[in-house]
């Protein structure tokens, strides 16, 4: 297919090029104030951690795939370096014409994380050109998401910012389900020693940092930092527990350890500044480590073939049915905790509520997996050169690798 | 083996399950409040640093054995979340019936390193469930010899807590002592270039956090900081002197680099934060990296193999001596001190004060010692499943490892 | 040679021994006060990035060689924990008979970058003698070079800092000029996709550090953090941009990715705390990324072959070519900012400003060339033992590695 490979070739510089140039043009003609970009003053440690975290673990947390070590992390880098330029000053541009939520570096990270979590969906099947369109919708239709959730469903900010997870597993599930499948005999999808060891090393740097994650945003940080870390620390427990009981032989699979124990973090990012007994948050953990693990079995052999998804690095599993547990525990909390308030007397009130928060993670959910598959379906239209099934999962289509190979 | 294998396979996740299910109970029932917990206030960002460092560093840092890449991050990462919990919930108990030691997530992330440091001496050998039962164990000890020095021997608190690395390298002496050694043709326990570079990435790690190690729980943190520095940097240089000096052509020797440059950091913890005059951090530091790697020297061709020992990753030269090092510095320090302020008129009160510091050393390798050696018989009985010595220092009994080896 | 080799190896530890001796002594008889050398108060997160940065990621950047991986890191490490006491300790000598610079800890750390910017341009072929040599001069004549622009060109002291990257790259040219060049058929000098990856691990280390690099030492932090983040976030995308665009097929080539996403950083650090409109800093983001990648292209085919120069890790490239673009900004956009201010009617005092400024980045990049042939010159006589060009680019010659090769 020389054309067509001529045509990707050389399309992705003059895209990249293109987006730069509107950048550039768009904070030429006025960019956020720096009190406003850097918002939460005295933030500076914070964000280190998730930019470092974003970048850096999730770079590595990606490289599974055997002999797609530079593209998970080369490509996950590009992403959020224009996703982050995006955020900050397209959404600024958005405010004008659609709400009233503030911008910054620090809420611009965040946001990226939806993106990378949809890249895993899609990771070894979309080219670069796939990749930069996907970003620039699904900031987008986050953005709108947000935007409803905010102005019709009362969800504050930084809440509405923890739907990160939510939208970007069922964005990505949305797209990978129009994506052709691999053929059967393609092995280059599989793990090896090696690639495990990376992103395992990247995995530890994503859980370490996690607590940041979750604290950045919230305004009381200590309970968010020290709820965050309970959860982590009995999903990583119970990631362990349950991968020795649900293997053959007992041993232990680093799959499930690369996702489960991240499922805590995800399941309390809803709560983690509003829970005041540890020990919810070490349920949450618990629970969300569960889900992550019995739902790696049932969607990778039940679900997923039934519906011909191949979501490649797990994460409907990893991130999307946490964070759907923790969007319902986030309610059941709210509902409990104002019922007590109020001694259960203003059941109609509770059910406004209840409703009203359902609404929210429904609609993100909804509107996540509906603009995810109409992306998918633009993402494989000829114009925007499909990469061949048999070219998947393989790094000597977008590098100059001098091989031997990479996973060798 | 299959029935003891199986009986391995049950026991892991149901042990943890117990283990989980009781924190939870503990935590429901009361959960020290968040002020406590969090109690260096405004201590985030170094508490961070030595999550990092033990999580990922220590991880890392232990990853020296050929086909053990696996196992030595993975189980470090489930000990450490396990003991952190541990610490948290049950020392609070404890503080009821025995003392009034405050306890808080950077406490017992500090504790933890007594336990990561006695994995390092049967890395390879233990199983997971015996690893988990030494944490549990390690931890209660480590938690009452800190009682006895607090209470009996006027050990300032933190000061206690630095006594980490001289009960976790002999406390892990005494369990290594009671483990078989494996065959002289194995040679699963030597290192390769790869396993080298993944390691000397962790000593890194722990390298650059030791600085917030040494100052998270000191009260004049710049001290504590600077002196730390200095020891370490100076031991760095002397590791890679003292290498080329003591092994054949002068050539440098990694496991050298990777004990000897940590060195200064363990002399220096007792005393980082009182240390007035520099020269004597870099003093202590060079010493302490003398004492590595002529240690390692000595013990490794005499002492272990008169003691039929098997130290795999050399705890006693780089964590157990250098600690004694620090801590016979820190009474001569401490004297000298007094000394000069009375004049040297109160000799009897030195005298004492030599009796007490001392004392509270030897209280402390003692105790390691011999609940190490008593643990290490307990661990070795039947029931708690001992791997067979042909199975050491391998991923692939515990981990489902689609080789091609990680070590090739 | 074995005369010659025996000799090499009796000089390092001697070497070691001897410098550690002068700066214990040094120490001794009067150490810098704790509060000069822990000088920008409340700094320790920032400096604890910066330590990060320069022992890890820039000795991970470094890895480029397929089979030079201890030694690119390790002796980065060693000249790193030399260089920091030399320049804390020597430094304060200085002082007294030639400035009134102030020195601290997180300045050394800063300093040292230029060593670290040179031995890149040596890597593989400078020997640790060579290199410890190369440190201790390189350090003094940057501290005397820093000292004529704080004196007779009125450049502010943290800016004359900033000439680190301008004065390791020309000072790393100068010395690698003088070494004999590798026979054409040694293929160690190529990277291997295993070293690209803890390259690329490294170099994202670096590109996440950068921020606090630059703003650690200057006054308004925020601005500093936030162009440098944009600078760096521009010069990444124009680096997939241009590497794509400048190699065969349209393919990424690692190698661009590695130099050209730091280039930004080093273009901005001159301005980065000044520049009032983000905008600026993207484009001098972008043209530091073009610089970057041209500048590879016309350097390795054009300039190093016709001057047989051979610098291994591009250095010149890297750093010497943006920071020669940030120093000429650095000029235009205060000469503007002024020329604004004044309306352009002090056109004698605008000249002056011209000439000091450009005053100051030549001299810096004149006494770097200079000093460094002369270094490389003195580097190569018969009594620093030189490596012969046959032992280039490999471990074995430095270390006790048990092959298997590492590069495998």
């Amino acid at each position: 297919m020389p054309s067509r490979y001529l045509n990707f070739c050389c399309s992705v510089p003059w895209l990249l090029l293109l987006l730069q140039t509107l950048f550039l043009i768009r904070s030429f003609f006025g960019f956020p104030g720096v009190g406003d970009v850097y918002s939460p003053s005295n933030f500076y440690p914070e964000f280190q951690d998730v930019n470092h975290m974003v970048i850096f673990g999730f770079g590595f947390f990606l490289m599974v795939l055997r002999r797609y070590g530079f593209s998970s992390t080369g490509f996950n880098f590009l992403l959020i370096v224009l996703g982050v330029q995006c955020s900050v000053l397209v959404e600024d541009c958005l405010v004008v014409f659609l709400s009233f939520l503030s911008c910054s570096l620090a809420r611009a990270t965040v946001s990226m994380t939806a993106v990378v979590i949809s890249t895993g969906a899609v990771l070894g099947k979309a080219n670069p050109v796939q990749l930069i369109v996907m970003t620039l919708v699904e900031l987008f239709v986050f953005y709108v998401s947000r935007c409803i959730n905010r102005t019709f469903l009362q969800v504050p900010d930084h809440l509405s910012l923890m739907h990160v997870h939510l939208f970007g597993a069922y964005f990505g599930l949305g797209i990978t389900s129009r994506f052709p499948e691999p053929p059967p005999g393609l092995d280059k999808h599989r793990s090896t020693p090696k690639s495990d060891l990376f992103s395992l090393l990247g995995t530890v740097f994503v859980w370490v940092f996690w607590p940041s994650f979750n604290s950045i945003l919230a305004d009381s940080k200590k309970e968010a930092v020290l709820n965050t870390y309970l959860a982590l620390a009995v999903s990583a427990v119970a990631a362990f527990m349950l991968s020795a009981l649900t293997s053959k032989n007992g041993k232990f699979r680093m799959a499930h350890i690369h996702s489960a124990v991240l499922a805590g973090g995800v399941t309390v990012s809803y709560t983690a500044h509003s829970i005041q007994h540890p020990w919810i948050a070490m349920i949450l953990g618990l629970l969300g480590s569960v889900i992550t693990v019995l739902g790696s079995h049932c969607i990778q052999r039940c679900f997923n073939p039934a519906l011909k998804l191949q979501d490649t690095s797990g994460v409907h599993f990893t991130f999307g049915l946490p964070a759907v547990l923790g969007a319902v525990a986030a309610v059941v909390l709210c509902v409990v905790e104002k019922g007590i308030d109020t001694q259960w007397n203003n059941l109609p009130s509770l059910g406004y509520l209840v409703f009203v928060d359902v609404g929210a993670f429904c609609q993100t959910i909804i509107t996540a997996l509906t603009t995810g598959l109409i992306t998918g379906l633009i993402l494989n239209i000829k114009l925007l050169k499909a990469v061949h099934v048999s070219k998947y999962f393989d790094d000597q289509f977008y590098w100059e690798v001098s091989f031997k190979m990479i996973s060798d």
